[in-house]
């Protein structure tokens, strides 16, 4: 898994660090060398660490009893040379769960944390008809029988990551506002703890865009691409952002919002009420009514965007000249917005989501000529659209890479029996 | 001075380090210790970072021997324990050059490691009529001379950072254009090293906007904000973008231009060739088209903005109806603008530079009723446009503060005598 922003530095930065918040960074430091590195001897991580072979042992002997890590045995290199103890990182006790809750479905995804899919499965759903409280039970539910799924697999569960398509507050857990869901300041983080009810896994919330882009980052088809952005395609268009191989989140969580770029002041007006967005141009709901105007949207909710994507996707096989200019015209757009991005974030790559990667063949070319023609650096930023290869599974996979990320940053909050090591504060 | 991203751990990230980077990466975070905490004790700072307490003393023999630090003497803290010698960061010894070129001038801006000011100038100029030669004839000239003053007041120059009205190849230190001064494909760093023929110190080069933001983040109005963004306003509009306490480069380089993002598809013609740029909406060419007409440009550079400014200023201050109303069209536009930035970086400050700080009393109000209205996340992503304090000075303090930053993160590359500890690898 590439990872290109190093770690928090033992006790680096800014801001002074106490003993135990500078053990878990030390933690973090030498999980993250076993991950990169496969195994390896504690003198080998003393010496990639700089920490003191003492320091390094105390720790291990910390994630050895958290069953973080795991004795490999002895390994001999070269033809000379003491045999050494190699130790890797052992993930099959500690299961993450993904979720995502959309429009007309709910998505869940669990892994242990060396990424072995334990848990994957959709289950289709009506979340503007249900309304946020039934919504949430069903949430509820689903997450519940995915833990009690993994905990069968002997993975006790370390947390549930949740991606929504919406603002989201980051560091509350809140839902400020998800349009599509009919969710207005919601408290998802606690209302899901309270549905699950048994508080065996802490609940962290982020936007859909945000986390199908750390999908994508750390294994789609931009993987570890340290700058490039993610585009869910849908009746709405979110982003999400990666910036030196670290999520863009901002100064609120509410950073990727690309869909509301006011791109046309003469343009039609959006349903959120502005005139000339970027979605009023490339979102599903324009394509719809310019490639197939008989389908079109009005406001509220949209019905069966697979089936009317399948329509448009089936008149360009048929060669339709309306749903080839239309295409070809969101194509444009797309290329027009991409160039806001590339002029403001020079990625390397665009990845498309959702309905763009769906008739990415057809988007792409006009998309990519626009792009050229319009970024002010010209081929000096070199940067492709691609097509997604996650579908669906994009964002409720993010949800868990958020959450493996998150024991890695503190291995500490993984249960174990007490070790005597405890009280030797700071690794020494 | 504010710096939210930890530096780089000690071995810690994706790639395998070695023991003389590993060595640079320590040498880095103890003199980032000190420069955040003031005088410590060896042992403070062993406790803060991790490090064996003989490796920090290891560490701080080079620190010493190269001039970067100095002991203070004893400390006495509180009624017991021991008495303790005490180090803290000593730049004096060591300068900085930052230094700016553009269009009407050349500015230069020399500090010392601590910050404290030994040369400070700017000399006027005309870069388009002289072309690329001579014009780099006379940044040579004038930076020579300050390296001059910066040696006789007992600091040796380590590095000249210079900031470029254009895109600027950071890696090679190339500028790969930059239209107000008629530029293309100029290997200024290497020029420019020739031109000052001594070697003395290396050059490194980046764009003006980003390196202004940089000055307004360590030491402006937006001091220690770690999600900002500056807009420089001159006849081109562009923009420096810092993220998460860092300034955001992207894959080449060539991120923040903000300049060209397209608002408008049935707008007037930019400079650039393209249609509807937002540069043909805020910048200063644009308000003085409407506001003072007879005074318009015409393509090619402008002469005399600040004569310009001046008047559009004294056109408000008498209440003229016509510069007030372009004024606060121009406002609104910032506002649009401003909202794509908003939406995709969610910034806590806009701080406006240039032009703009000039009229902000006037572009102020206009601009953020704007973006407050188009901001997706409305109230919830709390952003203020502020008028930088830093006038032209920006840029120059900026590249060196480029200069102070590249010290910190790579001590070794300062000159010392060779110290007996260097043999002992990867500080043990």
């Amino acid at each position: 898994m590439a990872q290109r922003r190093p770690a928090a530095p033992a006790g680096g930065g800014a801001q002074a660090v106490g003993h135990a918040s500078l053990r878990r960074a030390n933690l973090a430091l030498v999980l993250r060398h076993l991950r990169e590195e496969g195994s390896c001897s504690r003198s080998d991580i003393a010496d990639a660490t700089g920490l003191h072979r003492a320091t390094v042992s105390n720790l291990m002997a910390e994630l050895l009893g958290r069953g973080l890590v795991r004795e490999v045995g002895i390994e001999h290199i070269g033809a000379v040379g003491r045999p050494r103890r190699a130790v890797a990182l052992d993930g099959s006790h500690v299961g993450v769960l993904g979720t995502e809750i959309n429009v007309d479905y709910v998505a869940v995804y669990g892994t242990d944390l060396a990424g072995r899919v334990l848990v994957e499965r959709r289950v289709g759903f009506d979340a503007m008809g249900m309304g946020p409280d039934r919504s949430l039970k069903e949430l509820g539910r689903v997450a519940k029988e995915a833990l009690d799924d993994l905990t069968a697999s002997g993975a006790v569960p370390a947390g549930i990551g949740v991606a929504v398509p919406g603002l989201v507050d980051v560091a509350r857990g809140a839902v400020s506002f998800a349009p599509n869901l009919g969710w207005r300041d919601l408290p998802l983080a606690e209302r899901l703890q309270a549905e699950i009810g048994d508080g065996r896994a802490p609940v962290m919330v982020d936007n859909d865009a945000n986390l199908a882009a750390l999908a994508e980052f750390t294994g789609g088809v931009a993987a570890g691409t340290p700058d490039m952005v993610y585009l869910t395609g849908e009746v709405g268009v979110g982003g999400g952002i990666i910036v030196a191989g670290a999520l863009l989140r901002g100064a609120d969580g509410f950073s990727g919002e690309v869909g509301h770029m006011p791109v046309d002041p003469t343009g039609s007006r959006c349903g959120c009420g502005r005139v000339g967005c970027w979605e009023t141009k490339v979102g599903l709901a324009a394509l719809v009514s310019s490639a197939t105007p008989e389908r079109a949207y009005g406001l509220g909710p949209a019905p069966d965007p697979e089936e009317r994507v399948a329509e448009i996707a089936q008149g360009l096989a048929a060669g339709d000249p309306r749903v080839m200019a239309a295409v070809a015209e969101v194509g444009r757009w797309l290329g027009l917005g991409g160039s806001i991005l590339v002029n403001l974030f020079n990625p390397r790559a665009i990845v498309l989501g959702g309905y763009f990667a769906k008739l990415a063949e057809r988007l792409i070319p006009p998309a990519q000529a626009e792009l050229e023609r319009l970024v002010i650096a010209g081929p000096a930023a070199r940067c492709r659209f691609l097509a997604s290869g996650l579908g669906f599974g994009a964002a409720s996979r993010g949800a868990a890479s958020m959450v493996v990320e998150q024991v890695i940053n503190d291995p500490t909050a993984i249960g174990s029996a007490p070790i005597a090591s405890t009280t030797n504060l700071a690794g020494r």
